[in-house]
């Protein structure tokens, strides 16, 4: 069998590399899905281009940033977005995304005695923001044009793990909630999410 | 005369909009550079898609998110990068750099009794970070392939802040200085650069 075009590079995590597992989940191609051991970190580090991790090797070239690996991925396997606008309108959801994934991100971060109050500002925070991205969202189960793209991905990817924490946070949301229901029904997505690494975040 | 394509609103600053210019400076291609007052903004705002500026009006569709919409700016006008790995390497230098723009948008927003410590901060963060930049880029003038993209523009934009800070944070790094050259020897850039407001950022 021939060696994958793309060696994907992380730790045995969703956190920062579960956008471009999708990517390609979604889209059928297959990858080298290589996730390393903390303690070979140390050694790895100086042999990236930015020392962080996720890295993709394709080509002999060595790219890193997580976003612009899940860009670049959604982008060779046709997810990008079919017109230079809707490729637009796909970037600039997945970068809005980034203040719900913060604001989700540091309830695992937090200290115990934090956690809760960390709980309540994403609650605060989560409904103005969600009914943005409903305003933003497609009809038919795409948050951009009327076929998947690597925002519905990222999107679902934040959003699962907002909603272990908020179960209701879509409630009254049919467009978004529609989204999630088209990526995990996805065939790809779904044999991927059956099959995945259990990892703690 | 017609209408310009492009309609770029934003506050009467560089800041998170000034990619956008420089690129479209770079290309020479005309847009609308709206810059509204402050006390303006509460009517503007729920008005934009994410309830944030700068926002992009082109061909009926708002685009927000600075990078999104300056990485479109880049497409439209040929600065993206050349082939799809080149963009993918410009999309991570530009990803990349937000944590040298953030140490430095730091110092502005400190206190006084808080600014030399932020401006140390910087000083102890740049070379390393300057350093893998510096081994990325390529030996002409450019961080990407052998012509000018955003991501030098968005590298000049960034930099020339930290180097008002930091003046000799360029020293020994001759390919990264080379890039400064580059852009500001662009002819459209130059004669923006001549002619741009003075904002405090």
């Amino acid at each position: 069998m021939a060696q994958p075009k793309y060696r994907l590079i992380y730790f045995n995590l969703r956190a920062r590399a579960e956008a471009t597992r999708l990517v390609f989940a979604a889209a059928g191609v297959e990858y080298e899905d290589v996730r390393i051991p903390r303690d070979k970190w140390p050694d790895l580090k100086p042999n990236t281009p930015m020392g962080q991790l996720p890295v993709l090797e394709v080509g002999g070239v060595t790219l890193c940033q997580s976003m612009a690996i899940a860009r670049f991925a959604a982008k060779e396997t046709g997810l990008a977005g079919k017109t230079a606008l809707e490729q637009a309108h796909a970037d600039m959801l997945v970068d809005g995304i980034d203040d719900l994934r913060g604001k989700q991100a540091v309830i695992r971060k937090a200290s115990e005695d934090r956690k809760e109050q960390c709980k309540k500002e994403l609650a605060d925070f989560a409904p103005d923001f969600l009914g943005k991205y409903e305003k933003l969202c497609g009809p038919h189960g795409h948050l951009v044009g009327d076929s998947l793209t690597w925002a519905d991905l990222v999107f679902y990817d934040v959003m699962s793990k907002v909603l272990a924490v908020l179960p209701g946070a879509l409630d009254g949301l049919p467009r978004l909630a529609k989204v999630m229901d088209t990526v995990t029904a996805n065939e790809g997505v779904a044999a991927w999410l059956a099959k995945r690494p259990d990892t703690p975040h």
